[in-house]
């Protein structure tokens, strides 16, 4: 596995790549992998000739009182990790090498970004969206690799490909659970095992809407109550938002007519934990 | 010279390029193509193996009151001027192709853009920004060609293609004057006859700036000052902005010590025009 940590680098790998005809499969990374991640990168290996995995914790996406600094890493596990899965490139930029002085470009999608997440993270999507541009003109893959979990970004981004028109196919992945359901994340390193305990009230949530549409029930705000209530059980859970939206543009729906999507943050002790659904009529 | 319309074509044609190894040089226009644009044009057959002229009116460019509908189209003419040049692809995509339903991303250069022109014409620069990314994954160019008469455009582009590494050499091209000084630009066809014949005070400024600062004058303010007589001379001419800047941040400076932008938009008629020159010590 090769580990670059220099645009230009990456930039003469990917190209010779290209050339030799090689399809590029790109999976970006804030690191502290978990089985999530390592599924990413086995549907990344089977989509391109070429797997390339970035590991970057990128400041812009942190707000100045968000867990920039207390967010996890251990670049030696991820490395031995990614040497397993027989990953080509290991793409391990600094903050320095991705952000240089006078750094002064961002991007915004104007509609998606401002809702959900973005409600409570302002700046978050600017942040996500600038990176991802950035690592997409670093890596120059013909296809990339996000979960499910983070459903509002996988949005956000497929958004920002399509506008800007990068020649990018975008490839959603489920979801990887524990076996009590509770999606993996590095952020749950941040559970006491107390709080671990509580943490699958938010899949219970999800199970709960997802029967009672199965049910036939069609009013939004009887499944929110209902997933909320099952969150509300749970005393070290504190939501800060449970929402159904339409899968697309993200904006509240009174009535599940066809698909929508059921999503939600909770603050379980320290960590801010997310997860979604998308019920089916 | 192949015509490409289709975005989807367009990245075809250029993959095939690349990967048969050969440089792509670009030159990015608005159409009514004039001897500046030619001259683009032919230095971009220096800096390529294979050239792509692009013709788009972008509409993100322009406030409602500016000159959108108004601004002069001659595809015809276009045309037989890039055939004639020997130009290998002529793109020429519509507002819908290029902005398709649904379209919410854009790009701003924070420090840049809101100076000079983006005083005058807010958001003029995030739509060239946004347009030109875009068009640089279209046409996916090794390098691309600018001309110096819209200098801030080309500091923007410059720092926009570095900001979000995009792997291109932005290549800056003097700017090319009629007999008399004017520089060439499409909006010189909104002149009369009259008009046309006042439209030079904007070069004798630039003239009288670069004389005074041979001198050895140092003072921003009297250097501006001599360039803002030259213009206010001229009864059809009247002065949006003149000012005297930092070369690479475009922020004003009071003092000429090395090299510093003279930069000026002036209405004369229906026009406005811009010009700028480099003040050398």
């Amino acid at each position: 596995m090769r580990i670059i940590e220099k645009v230009k680098e990456m930039q003469v790998w990917s190209d010779a790549a290209r050339r030799a005809g090689r399809r590029i499969a790109f999976v970006p990374t804030m690191g502290t992998l978990h089985d999530g991640h390592l599924a990413l990168v086995r549907a990344a290996k089977k989509l391109g000739e070429r797997v390339v995995v970035s590991i970057f914790v990128n400041p812009a996406q942190f707000a100045p009182d968000e867990d920039f600094a207390a967010y996890p890493r251990d670049f030696a596990r991820d490395r031995a990790l990614l040497e397993n899965e027989n990953v080509d490139a290991l793409f391990y930029p600094s903050a320095a090498e991705v952000y240089p002085d006078g750094c002064q470009t961002h991007i915004d999608v104007e509609r998606l970004a401002p809702l959900l997440e973005g409600e409570f993270r302002p700046g978050h999507f600017r942040g996500v969206a600038t990176v991802v541009a950035k690592l997409f003109n670093m890596v120059r893959p013909h296809t990339a690799v996000f979960g499910e979990k983070d459903y509002q970004q996988l949005q956000v981004i497929r958004r920002m490909t399509k506008d800007l028109n990068f020649d990018i196919e975008i490839v959603g992945h489920p979801t990887v659970r524990d076996a009590d359901g509770l999606a993996l994340s590095s952020r749950n390193a941040y559970l006491s095992a107390r709080e671990r305990q509580a943490a699958p009230s938010l899949f219970r949530a999800l199970k709960r809407a997802e029967a009672l549409v199965a049910q036939g029930e069609r009013c939004a705000g009887r499944v929110a109550a209902a997933a909320r209530a099952e969150i509300e059980g749970e005393p070290l859970a504190e939501i800060e938002y449970l929402r159904i939206c339409d899968p697309e543009t993200l904006a509240e729906i009174p009535r599940i007519e066809h698909a929508a999507l059921l999503a939600l943050a909770v603050r379980v002790g320290p960590a801010r934990l997310i997860d979604n659904a998308m019920l089916k009529t």
